[in-house]
């Protein structure tokens, strides 16, 4: 994975870049407008503190052409209009401008004072790699599915995927505190089993609701033994995911992108940066070629911004995911290396009887896979 | 407002109706494909268990033709995926499917269960004419800004702004708890200066934050005798704002919708019918003509819906905003009639030192319309 460096924004500010359908005509006057939309959010002239008009007001800081009448709108915004939230950030760079359906947000920078308040991944790819022995290489990992069957079925389910030596399973993310498969049930059953067939597999529970029950249920993770866990922040809301992540700094969280909408928040922006400065380790994101509309630039743009060097921050692993298959392990290590965790879900569900071999296959093909 | 009835999914099941752009010799193994992504999320021939085949794969009941290359796919769901949480049940209609790129959340129906379950709003319309002694007309409301002014500031605009005699005052939603106006400091002052200058006006603070912060926040309130709060639920998560409802039956909620356009649901579908189950009394929505995209069916139909009988759900008020002025007033009450709270925020700041005269317009130009 090529390595670069996010920018960081000077002190006090933060920058927001958006993309706009407009005409050349037009740019200046919308990027203005979204300016005050993503601040102020009244009329300028009727501002009359000189600290508002000074350092809260949004400034247009430049305006670039990109072609097919798409233009590039940096703004500075005040860092002090978002405290200590992660919710308040993400409103704050998209809050109404989201509503606007010819905005995206494309890109931000924050500084060094914002990076140190949210910390990024607690444990990022050294971490989840140092956890499953992998150093050097790809890491492996499947989903339980489907939901609607019972706990004990899916606790024989990923010890049989366990069984074929993969480094992670983790819940589909469908899996929430259903009657058919309560989380305080599920969890210790399928924690035990994954520990009966392979030591080195770690099992994430997939964490949910409201951060009263989600502290409920990282109890139970704890009380299994279990250090990583699955959320999707886009459903449980940002304050709350950075929440959980700043109260177990020993667990690792990898994000599911749910609800994250397609391209209305640039992906790069928003799992290899806003999730990763949440607390992301790892970030489950659509890959090239499977299910949905992901172009190979986005996905290596996703993984290059999660692995850049952004102010100290530890990287976030890239997980391409949807539709995967084992034939494609080595088009997919060519393609992003060795900083890379590799999700096939039903792509090995499909084996059947043989799931056991056919896991063991997948990670034989990214375990011998030669590494540059 | 048109008066209908929003449909009722039969017991156990939900419905959730995609408009996808597609070809027509495309569009059923699209809808099938949709169907899978938002159950199971796995090859339907990898499933064993007769349970999920049966209840728990989702099950195209319906696909049309809209022309222009959209189709419409009315998808059927188990109820039991979703348990009792409002995240889930997001997640269930659009945790996926949210991040193809040619796929809306056009509408949802949930069976009897499930209105019960969230409860949908707990004064609404009635609730919020009966708190400030509106009969048989139209709301009032406008926006305490800019950000970044002190709270003292802001207590003494408030206090200008209800001395005009409007029904309701809320925080601008970019509002948080930021160092220039501590939510603990700002919300007693302003409630203050809100009393002293019109007993009969209701200040709503913006709670934001997690679960937890935004009870101490509700602490707050209810410390200062209001009743009456603004939430953002797409940057809160769905499963807090169902909590704090929940826990608050005495307290209304009226949501913003910042946020809400990242995800490309159909915003009756959004306001009118999500945030309305979840507890919503009224909605903030971007009205036509702002400095919003939104057409006049699509503010229509938000009201329409959200106001539309639904298992006896109380109805949820239409609060169009953004870019509204005194000058509207009588064609947005002739386009929304008697059920509508009307806010506007700039446009009454703009007034400068005429603010109490500008408000104390807009108020009499809502009261002395004639209602039929």
């Amino acid at each position: 994975m090529q390595r670069h460096a996010n920018p960081i924004a000077p002190p006090g500010s933060l920058v927001a870049t958006y993309r706009v359908r407009s005409t050349a005509a037009e740019i200046e006057a919308r990027a203005t407008a979204i300016a005050v939309e993503q601040s102020i959010e009244m009329p300028v002239a009727a501002v009359t503190s000189a600290f508002v008009r000074d350092a809260i007001i949004g400034k247009v800081l430049a305006v670039r052409d990109c072609g097919a009448g798409i233009f590039e709108a940096r703004i500075g915004l005040s860092v002090e209009t978002v405290g200590r939230d992660a919710g308040q950030l993400l409103n704050m760079l998209f809050g109404n401008s989201s509503i606007q359906d010819d905005v995206t947000l494309w890109d931000f920078e924050v500084p060094e004072t914002l990076l140190q308040t949210f910390g990024g991944p607690r444990h990022g790819l050294p971490g989840l790699r140092e956890r499953v022995g992998a150093e050097g290489r790809a890491l492996t990992a499947s989903a339980l599915k489907p939901q609607g069957i019972p706990s004990a079925e899916l606790a024989a389910l990923a010890g049989r995927l366990a069984a074929g030596g993969l480094d992670y399973i983790k819940d589909d993310h469908g899996l929430a505190d259903q009657a058919y498969s309560p989380f305080a049930e599920r969890v210790p059953l399928i924690a035990k089993a994954v520990r009966a067939a392979n030591p080195a597999t770690r099992y994430l529970p997939n964490i949910c609701g409201t951060l009263e029950q989600m502290r409920t249920q990282l109890g139970v993770v704890r009380d299994c033994g279990l250090d990583t866990v699955l959320i999707a922040p886009m459903i449980t809301g940002a304050s709350a995911f950075q929440a959980v992540v700043a109260a177990h700094p020993d667990i690792a969280f990898i994000t599911h992108p749910a609800l994250a909408g397609a391209s209305r928040i640039a992906p790069p922006a928003h799992f290899g940066k806003l999730f990763r400065l949440f607390g992301a380790d790892g970030v489950v994101y659509p890959n090239f070629g499977g299910r949905f509309s992901y172009s190979p630039e986005t996905c290596r743009a996703v993984g290059g911004v999660g692995m850049a060097d952004w102010g100290g921050l530890k990287p976030t692993v890239p997980i391409p995911a949807g539709g995967m298959t084992t034939e494609r392990v080595t088009e997919m290590l060519d393609f992003y290396g060795a900083d890379v965790m590799l999700l096939i879900g039903g792509g090995l569900l499909s084996a059947g009887a043989d799931l056991t071999n056919a896991t063991a296959r997948f990670v034989k093909a990214v375990q011998s896979y030669r590494y540059t």
